[in-house]
């Protein structure tokens, strides 16, 4: 197979990172994208280093033995705390959502200016995003949200809980931040609810957007991109592929097909 | 060894079965006892039965590896999805902690009382607390909360959210139930909450309680309690040892001194 027809491969722990399959289908309409989400072991964000570098070297190399042209790791907690490790084992391009985050916030925050990076625990306990913005721009204070996941799981993105946690975590930060980085693929569906807690005044960066754009362009200097608008999408999990497939509709609107059950 | 002096195990998905160890250990202050947390791949109510089936497996495939004399599945998931499975391969007694919580909910509801379960997403879809109540003495429903949990994990049940999750679960409910039957063992930390909500006439039934009551009957039926006061505790996990040592003792009060790690 020509290498600009082989297809993307993205993984998440779950279903956060359809948020960026969603932007890069947008962005791509003719590339094969292949997802899966670790659905038997979500999630990772409470979960110590070692585990979630095993579990993503798991998912690594069976998306490699897919012929994938570019691996796109859509969960911050595994970018975070795996993705040497993964590119160390791939021989195709590595991208994770923390690099493209933090340049959308370098580019927004003022000079001196202050960022604030939400996420789970085990990303802001790595702090990748304070390495990734480190040089002396901004300032970066970084806050997990552990709850925000479990609620975003439950499709109460609207509901008055939701604002109920956003203000129990965020509230502090009003008007003391002018970057905020949703740092976890679940977030921007609460992007609303968290914008009205910190204040009309906060830039808020979706790092799914920024990870799909930084795929994009991957590609491109490349010479990777297969063009066209008939891309197919291929959807695995490793547990519970109905629970999966109703919520990707619930949540996002995407219309999986059948998924498919991988077992680790 | 003799049988009297092996220990007693003990599995939970994580952390919730803390709430029936602490009642075991209150009760059998002699005996040891070995307690297994899947922290590596909690929580167990979001997923499928097969998943559920195979990991509880592996961890009675464990336990009885250290020659335990009784081994009580302290989690509604694995004790709703697992436990004929798990009591083909033992040979020991193995106790579940729904026939004892729907037992303790019989003798408090009136003739025709109502009766309602709230548990995890995958204990409702199992229905097991319906069919261990069945036999028309009275009317069951059951109602998945699932955000409890993670809820219970930020430890935050005290906070106001917790009491707003609570209302948006279980207010439809007010005054609609003699009794209620905490149907996870992360529930009993929430008990109060609860009782807020759907009012001072409902009786609240705790599993983790009847679960240990049901383990000392047995160990005493058979003539296998080992007396004493100076049981040994032992704690074991799949991941993320201080977490779990941190959070048994900010939710339980229970120190568990040095926690090891075995990794499936």
């Amino acid at each position: 197979m020509k290498h600009t027809r082989r297809p993307i491969g993205i993984f998440d722990s779950g279903l956060g990172g359809l948020t960026v399959f969603k932007e890069l289908r947008a962005m791509l309409p003719g590339e094969d994208i292949i997802y899966f989400g670790d659905t038997a072991r979500v999630p990772y964000g409470t979960k110590s280093p070692e585990a979630v570098k095993a579990f993503s070297r798991e998912i690594a190399a069976f998306l490699l033995g897919r012929k994938i042209k570019l691996l796109l790791v859509a969960c911050n907690t595994a970018s975070s705390l795996a993705l040497e490790e993964i590119r160390s084992m791939s021989p195709v391009p590595v991208l994770g959502v923390i690099a493209p985050g933090a340049g959308a916030a370098l580019s927004e925050a003022p000079h001196g200016g202050r960022v604030l990076v939400i996420g789970t625990s085990a990303t802001v306990a790595s702090r990748a995003y304070s390495r990734a913005l480190s040089g002396g721009r901004v300032r970066v204070t970084e806050k997990a949200c552990p709850l925000f996941v479990p609620l975003v799981e439950e499709g109460w993105c609207s509901k008055p809980v939701a604002a109920e946690v956003a203000r129990e975590y965020l509230a502090p930060f009003r008007g003391k931040a002018d970057v905020l980085i949703l740092g976890c693929t679940h977030y921007p569906m609460l992007k609303n609810v968290i914008a009205r807690v910190v204040g009309p005044d906060v830039r808020i960066i979706d790092s799914a957007r920024a990870a799909a754009q930084a795929a994009l362009g991957e590609l491109e200097r490349r010479g990777l991109l297969a063009g066209g608008s008939r891309g197919r999408s291929e959807f695995i999990v490793s547990d519970a592929p109905e629970r999966f497939s109703a919520l990707a509709l619930k949540l996002l609107g995407i219309r999986t097909g059948k998924v498919k059950v991988k077992r680790f």
